[in-house]
């Protein structure tokens, strides 16, 4: 297992931010973990709100907490939600099931990381994670397509 | 970037507790933040219950964690129960997402703060905040008509 | 048993506030407390720093958690450290043993509520609550001299 | 008062990396926070231990909740440890009171924001941080010499 380093991190973060701003979305937050959960990385656009920096972590703590895709902890947390309200208690609110938590896989499937971004709509939350975690040349899990 | 002042969010308050008594509305908490989200003032009449100061404050940080008023969180969080489940346990519970919560903006449109009102319904709540925000010579955001 | 009014709570800390200007303190944050612990009112300086409102609270709440002044709080949290380790967990952290927090008291001896103060030295955030309470008609209980 | 930018935070956090580096510092994280507390940017050596991000983000929080910086906030807990402890809980363990804590002021001595590092000894890891604050043209306030 390789270890994604910080300059990867910062690489998946600048390529999403610039993703977004030329997309013309909403200022974003954009947070990467390493395998083990811990932060490597994090950018807020200083015009995002508050809360964007613990939402972004928590879309990609909830991936790898869970080991799959935000899209599919949405669908999941759609047909069980008192057991995403216990996940989410567990991790003391670390554990957002939405779209915009996205593995980070490398060829052989391993997981190195997660990426978590907030600020957009959560579907172009992701848009930008998986754009950032492509051009690292790196697999973006986002839970399968809906 | 213009900052609030105390004096600023002392009359918001005073106005805005005035309103409530004039329309015979029930006895108001109402708590205004800084951007930061942190409190500038708080006044509770002293026969409103015990949880109305935790609620004011959690309305008006909520807005300001997201960056949109009280009214669309209320939409927000009516098609999104698990993601604001997880955005209340993210924010340890400071995240009431309902009427009440009102963005306070400059001429310009920048966030200054956020004043959040408890006691009576959400709609009344509003309506204080609402006329104290204005009566200060700011613009109230409460987040779209419905 | 009378009870604190907001108008009487405002009272206190609007002499707190102006005598700490008088004395060229450093900027002040003000919560009062009623004899249930639940906030009546609190401000604060706008240049106070961003914990000034939980400390100034959890001084209020500390002496009426413990039924006596800040004064006596810090004595016995100097003679018993993992007693006052463990309240100030079983508070939350709303128990901060130092002076500046003070009780409220009528000519009767009753609690009516607490204020706490945060800014300067501990000994002159004390001394702005005990000009407040007595200014207000009350009784300030500093937890006895030193 | 003006905003810390992301790209200002940036700036102060691969300067201090890079200081670190020259120096042959252990590896570091690097936390930034504007003047609400809340994180703009945050960078981790891969190689840097789990807790490394709380502590850096918790020596920055520490010294814009005190207003004061980390080199003072250390002073003061050697003093006053129950105080201390009690900060420490109501920060919810973000009130790191050691040297690495660093003020972000302008020219006019407004806080702007702040920055914390860890891993490294506190006086290495506070070396870096004025570096990296003093190359984005600002002014670090380290809490007063020894």
């Amino acid at each position: 297992m390789s270890r994604l380093t910080l300059a990867q991190a910062n690489s998946i973060i600048d390529t999403a931010l610039a993703e977004g701003i030329r997309l013309d979305f909403q200022p974003l937050c954009v947070a990467v973990l390493d395998a083990g959960g811990h932060l490597l990385a994090l950018k807020r656009d200083e015009r995002a709100s508050l809360l964007r920096p613990q939402i972004a972590t928590g879309k990609a703590f909830g991936v790898l907490g869970m080991g799959f895709g935000g899209r599919e902890l949405a669908r999941r947390a759609a047909k069980m939600p008192a057991f995403f309200n216990a996940l989410s208690d567990l991790a003391g609110g670390n554990m957002v099931p939405v779209p915009g938590g996205v593995l980070i896989r490398d060829s052989n499937g391993e997981i190195l990381g997660a990426v978590g971004i907030s600020g957009d709509t959560s579907d172009n939350d992701e848009c930008c994670a998986v754009t950032g975690v492509a051009a690292a040349g790196f697999i973006a899990d986002v839970g399968g397509a809906d």
